[in-house]
């Protein structure tokens, strides 16, 4: 079912909605820097490592250790292109890897941002120009028309490419933020921004948020809320114990609690009741939320401090399936059926579950060059939890992207 | 489907294995502290306090108002039997509520749990003589001949209660929790052990608790795994973030959190490989560990450190998925059918799930003395799940129970 030759069109679009890039722009930006996040150029000329995580940035590891290579597949589009075709994915919205640029001093936020999203959709225009040119010098027309006969097409040709923009959330003032989302709604290739959970550095239930999510709502712009920050080191009993097991407890665990915690924050405060257009994808198939929400709604239907219960505090009106129905939209990263299928559970539909890779996240470590371990994952993950081929796998492969994100256009 | 008519006895046995106490001899410890965990008296004669959790313990908020009231339903058995009949339990397996012992000095360690497993033994066979006294001197059998007649049963017939001991986790020697665990073993109605994250103080992938893993896997005693430490405030944005929506973040996801990543300490840890056949109950449906299951197994496939891929930390053998479907069991303490068909689907077979209440927490908060929302809403999700008095319905309800602890002997 995961055994599609590389290269071969698939007869329906896949479109990988969790993508990262890191454009020249922003390397600039963090070569520029000696703090998390930076990269670091080791003098003996040895290859340039990346140290985004906190628990990356190990004082008792040599810094040309630290971290990860920077290798080209973070910033070089060809590659991106060549992995889409290895994975048969047609169509990729491609997103500013964390940690985003929340980092930035409040004076360079609106300057980088601006810079950064052109940048993105630059990459974006090239690309569909690109295609465009190499359709029209062609005899193969842009319908689809190759799809299932095994030719091998051409690099470049109907790998279409869409963006989510990044937010000066440092600026000085939310209007900053809010105008850069309204242009950002003016642009080509923008279908959405990408999103940490720090917010304006108090979380996303910080009532300061409120003219952002007001701007996203009326821009009927899709939020991609990912995770970057992970849990404090004590919530794994320490650095020495999170050190022991490298990446497993800040990836496999962190970054999905943190994604739970972060709408969970936004929940209680009641941001979906004010703002009940806002649409929010999250990462990783929603952390845990999907799994939690029973408990999280039991919790708020027991706790004294709300309103509804005789307290003091609105607390939230909305359920939280609800929410989940109306205002989320999870990402298929998940690495599992179980998971998978609890998403699309929990979403109410397979109509709001959308396929994602994590690329350039997750390489195979074997060293070959064969399709990834991660990616062949989650697609066997759609295909045996709903058949391979099945409208319902269209649909999270790539139908859903389509309609939501208005890819056809 | 939870129509059911209250002191009805049902066709079937239905067993809740989350369900706590604390003993007398408990509540006089807890009296006796002015630190978390204590139990508060104020001078004013008004309802003593329990404080449990270091979120309650908020220096701002009066003593007599800190933690919740103490009443009767924590300690006294007759109402834990009033409970049962309400909900058509026909048995309970209690278990010392959180924090166990875990905060003994550790001269006291051993000497308390003695006294406290002794009394939750003399609970049970008390109650097994009451039952037993009652049926011999009335015209009804013990084989649930009234089932389905409708007819209300006297208090304390047929409901019988076993229960699950606690460790001397603080003792000055893992040879003293050991002895324990060979003692509980030999004691009529005890059917295993309830346990913290804590472990001897340092989670439980502390290569130091492989002696108690060696002793309950030799004496195939079930160890039920149950938070109580959540995450520290941190990871929620602080304490008055937590404050601000009361208990909701700490029970909604701090509790299943710390779950989720204690197991997977023990996981990463070689814990499994080492004790291929230690059988671990998780509460609350495993915290998120179904859903984040195959993340896990895809982060630990791509971790350099783990030998496996060329590293050098040995990393755990068995997959996560074969951990679930033979060293785990859930409870079905998850309050919705999408966490419930996921725990099932996660388990690998709906036969490693079983139910539970978590009684005497979460109350209804109407005052009203009818059935409990939480304990309607996991047993409406059971029941949706897979159709009420259904085979898979009636194992999660108590089948799964009978045979893997060993009840109906």
């Amino acid at each position: 079912m995961t055994d599609a030759i590389e290269g071969q069109m698939p007869a329906y679009p896949i479109v990988d909605i969790h993508t990262h890039v890191y454009p020249d722009s922003y390397l600039v930006l963090l070569r520029s820097r000696t703090t998390v996040p930076y990269i670091y150029d080791p003098p003996d000329g040895s290859p340039a490592r990346l140290i985004i995580l906190s628990s990356d940035d190990n004082p008792s590891i040599p810094k040309e250790k630290r971290g990860r290579p920077v290798d080209s597949t973070y910033s070089d589009i060809s590659l991106k292109l060549s992995f889409m075709r290895k994975h048969n994915i047609t169509t990729s919205v491609i997103s500013l890897a964390n940690p985003w640029l929340d980092f930035l001093p409040a004076q360079d936020a609106s300057h980088w941002a601006e810079r950064i999203n052109n940048d993105l959709e630059s990459i974006c225009a090239a690309q569909y120009a690109k295609a465009k040119a190499s359709r029209s010098s062609s005899n193969t027309t842009s319908s689809g028309a190759d799809a299932g006969t095994g030719q091998t097409l051409p690099l470049n040709e109907y790998y279409s490419l869409f963006a989510f923009g990044a937010l000066p959330l440092s600026a000085p003032d939310t209007n900053v933020i809010v105008n850069e989302i309204s242009r950002l709604a003016s642009l080509k290739f923008i279908r959405g921004v990408i999103m940490g959970t720090s917010g304006l550095g108090n979380g996303l239930d910080d009532p300061a948020l409120d003219p952002v999510w007001g701007g996203l709502e009326r821009t009927q712009t899709l939020l991609f809320l990912h995770p970057h920050y992970g849990l404090p080191n004590d919530a794994f009993g320490g650095a020495e114990t999170v050190e022991r097991y490298g990446h497993v407890l800040p990836l496999a665990l962190g970054f999905p609690l943190e994604t739970t915690i972060a709408v969970t924050r936004m929940y209680l405060a009641g941001v979906f009741d004010r703002f009940p257009k806002l649409a929010i994808l999250l990462a990783h198939s929603g952390g845990a939320l999907p799994f939690l929400a029973g408990r999280i709604e039991s919790c708020v239907a027991h706790e004294r401090k709300f309103l509804a219960n005789g307290g003091n505090v609105a607390g939230p009106k909305k359920s939280v399936w609800d929410v989940l129905n109306q205002n989320i939209y999870l990402d298929a990263v998940i690495y599992g059926d179980v998971g998978l299928k609890a998403a699309v559970h929990g979403a109410g539909s397979g109509d709001r579950v959308l396929f994602g890779t994590d690329h350039p996240f997750f390489p195979p470590l074997d060293g070959k060059d064969g399709q990834w371990l991660s990616v062949v994952t989650n697609r066997k993950a759609i295909d045996g939890a709903f058949g391979a081929d099945s409208d319902a796998a269209k649909a999270i492969l790539g139908g859903n992207a389509v309609r939501i994100l208005n890819l056809g256009s």
